[in-house]
């Protein structure tokens, strides 16, 4: 595999799978690739919502906008150049704030995988 | 592993090992806490350079500055809000511009342990 860089242009957006909200993700990486990890894009409508169980551990970085994320832990907001580690087995309320946000993502392993 | 949030201020960072760059890294997430990855956030100083052969798979995100990174594919240069993915046996330079840059990483497996 080659070192390769990615905007956000790169990611073909596409609706969360099973899922009505407003949320998008694209894929620049993942198991086509060769690479034990996804890497991706999200765009997140203003006030959109997602409820979910993750089977792979995920990390969003926030790139505009702002996140919450409620779990068993509590809830954690984050914002421009913030992280959040969402670990395999984690149920999780994701929430957009009114301006929505932008994401890169990074998942181990394969989330479109494990989903199956 | 709790679901956790983090920014910049909660690394500690450090210069790289085995470099005299001015170039720190603070992991937030490692080997430490029972998830598959690393996380963390790096610094570098203007026109900071590295060169490297990359013992893991590891996704840096760009947040404040510019970096390039050379390899046998040539050279990417990346800026805020874009990610380069270095796998897994790259050969790297990176050279961060005139203003140095602030990054997100994420490594499989642990960069660390797999550097020891």
């Amino acid at each position: 595999m080659p070192v390769r860089k990615f905007a956000l242009s790169d990611a073909a957006l596409e609706r969360s799978p099973g899922q009505d909200a407003e949320v998008f993700a694209g894929n620049v990486v993942d198991q086509r690739h060769g690479a034990p990890i996804t890497i991706g894009f999200g765009r997140w409508g203003p006030n959109q919502r997602l409820d979910e169980t993750l089977a792979v551990d995920d990390v969003m970085v926030i790139l505009e906008g702002r996140l919450s994320v409620t779990s068993d832990a509590g809830t954690v907001t984050a914002g421009p150049g913030e992280m959040v580690h969402m670990p395999k087995g984690a149920a999780v309320m994701i929430q957009a704030h009114e301006h929505g946000a932008v994401t890169a993502y990074v998942t181990h392993p394969h989330w479109q995988e494990a989903q199956e």
